[in-house]
């Protein structure tokens, strides 16, 4: 069992860089914050006898060396940035969680055939820069690197910019490591698990999303002394898509989601009615036919808002993953290691897109989860128990063993 | 009649100060771009041979003497201030038209017994520091000065701070001032005179306006791993609020008006359900009994909303004018006027709120405007003909005269 005090202690003292305003974090992707948060990561590394590699997009991957000089590492990890008010544990937990896992290794002496890499991926969250998954994207194949560098941020600064300014740009090419498995421990960040009562779940698929941002764009003019039938209001044009988003994920219940979750109005004036209003989409499902038909339901309904306001709309995809079938070997390693240990635990669907997701198209890959209180997530006052953190940490411990070869 | 090629002149030369990004202007009230433009306005004055006054609220007041040294100044003026995506004309017109007046008084070399003072009202727009018209507000006596100095951006910067940063606390008492008239030349900033091919408006009422600032707090969660029966979606809210503003204001056609304007949703993250969302709704009809109506089906809305979305939900008004009637000797001095001088004129409602329908409440008052382009203001696009601008500035010419007797 890895050694939960220190792992919890750890968690903590990450949570001290970037914190939120309400207990939480604010540790977003290239900030300041998020370089202090590796070079903390970096120096738990060392003093845990890794060796340090970054690639160009900045994807941290520290090395314990194996036994066997041939065979291919088995990696472990999740991400280090947060949401602007983001809880302590989505993404840190997969990254400490897989530190800890070194560390009790250390511990009990314990080599492995494979090396073991502990990974943190840059820009999973794609809070500032969409899309989310960012970097492990790049490493997959799915994005180039020039895509990535040239993502914004609101303020209009460039990703590529600002991975250079943090200075964390690596020197090895992403994408070319290989790797024999990876595992992602990660909080579940939905209510199932704690209403189920199960300490890990086993993530046997994960959700399908797009991203989409609409501009639409009408006339600003002033809110007083404009007709109603002379208005050109990109702000009830949102408004009335923003409502056909969340019926259209209603109507394909169960297994489906979607809400607005950003939304720049302009001028954004008391009175002035909005000339031009940008926001994003966001809809999900498990199901690849849900998920398909869900988009063109919602592009559908934007250009009939549009229409019958007289506004223009464009429609651009700033994000999309199929759903995912983890691998099937991996999900009965996990399943494993749960049973032998005695945790409760159920087989799972992630809710929440992973850089897993992207890493499962060239890689074995799985994730273990654990609960979080009241499925709360991308919310500063996300909780876990220090025994559910370390139960996942035991779970990717003996997964990990069994795939790592002792 | 005035001198048409200097106003235009004029009115160009201050469009270069706080330029927009589309022909218009960014000169919102209390930055750098506002200074400057107080600085050219205020050596255009003393040029014309006229005393500059400040008040503690920043309004400016240029003095021409009159021959009578006991008799009340004639105000006319309007504000230099724009929105962010604002026009060049919307308030300058009646400032600078003003000044022509004056200086076309000295060309002509005609005394009057009234003084004669040319003004500029801090923070007319509302745009940066709600509510609209405040610093002639204050003069008026409906908002305290302690109350204007709290009022903060969207940056959390204060009123007052902003005010002195600019160095514009004057040294004067604000509304210390006894008026005998006070005339506001502005553009119509509607459709309407331009429809009916009329060159002046007889303002002789203004809309009354709430501005009612709507919080709801739900709760910030993920977008992807949150089931749909557990969000707690403010934006949501937001978006069937707007659409509910939207259909009051129609059930109360003619002579209703409402739209939001200004929206801030947070976090602000594409994939997390928007916790919090604060945003405007402006109501606005020329009846008390429509204004009040509708008041009450906003607030009653929001409430419903909330209610059936599970938010808390808070109403604060952060602006309000009651429909203003104009006085009607001076609404007839300004017919006169349009009337001597062959311009086209019809009375009209100000759709918009302006400095007058404050000062009217301590001193005789009117407007006169004219016509703009399509009815388009509050967009960088707004346009007039200086046909227009110059008939306008006529009639400001020969009302003025009559009322400060020669
Ligand atoms: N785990 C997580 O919150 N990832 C961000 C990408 C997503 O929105 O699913
Ligand atoms: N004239 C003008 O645009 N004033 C701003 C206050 C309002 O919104 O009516």
């Amino acid at each position: 069992r890895i050694n939960s005090a220190r792992l919890w202690d750890s968690l903590d003292q990450m949570a001290q860089i970037g914190p939120g305003v309400a207990g939480g974090c604010n540790r977003q992707t290239l900030t300041d914050a998020d370089n202090a948060g590796r070079h903390l990561f970096k120096d738990w590394c060392e003093a845990a006898g890794m060796t340090m590699g970054v690639d160009t997009m900045g994807n941290m991957f520290a090395t314990r060396a194996g036994t066997d000089p041939a065979a291919l590492p088995v990696y472990m990890g999740s991400h280090l940035d947060t949401q602007p008010t983001g809880g302590r544990y989505d993404g840190v937990l997969g990254v400490l969680g897989a530190l800890e896992v070194v560390r009790s290794l250390n511990d009990l002496g314990i080599r492995t055939k494979h090396p073991i890499v502990v990974t943190n991926w840059t820009n999973e969250e794609g809070a500032r820069f969409a899309p989310a998954m960012l970097a492990s994207g790049v490493f997959a194949g799915l994005h180039t690197q020039d895509y990535a560098y040239g993502r914004t941020d609101l303020e209009g600064k460039r990703f590529g910019d600002e991975l250079a300014r943090i200075g964390w740009v690596g020197d090895e090419p992403v994408g070319a490591r290989k790797m024999h498995a990876m595992f992602e421990l990660h909080i579940e960040q939905g209510p199932i698990l704690e209403a189920e009562g199960k300490t890990i779940g086993v993530v046997t698929h994960g959700q399908g999303l797009w991203w989409l941002e609409i501009t639409l764009t009408g006339k600003d003019a002033h809110t007083g002394s404009t007709p109603m039938n002379m208005r050109v209001n990109a702000g009830l044009g949102m408004a009335r898509i923003t409502e056909r988003v969340h019926q259209i994920a209603m109507s394909h219940q169960p297994n489906a989601v979607g809400a607005v979750g950003q939304v720049t109005v302009f001028p954004n004036s008391r009175n002035v009615i909005p000339g031009k209003v940008v926001f994003t989409v966001d809809i999900r499902s498990p199901e690849q036919a849900k998920l398909d038909a869900m988009r063109a339901e919602v592009e559908r309904a934007a250009h009939a808002v549009a229409a019958e306001l007289g506004l223009g709309c464009s429609i651009e995809p700033v994000g999309h993953f199929d759903p995912v079938t983890f691998d099937p070997a991996l999900v009965q390693v996990v399943r494993g290691a749960a049973e032998r240990l005695g945790y409760s635990h159920m087989d799972i669907v992630s809710g929440a897109g992973h850089d897993a997701c992207w890493i499962n198209r060239v890689a074995p890959t799985v994730m273990v989860m654990c609960p979080c209180v009241g499925g709360l997530s991308h919310n500063e006052a996300e909780e876990i128990s220090p025994e559910w953190a370390a139960a996942g940490a035991d779970v990717l411990l003996h997964a990990v063993l069994e795939v790592a070869e002792v």
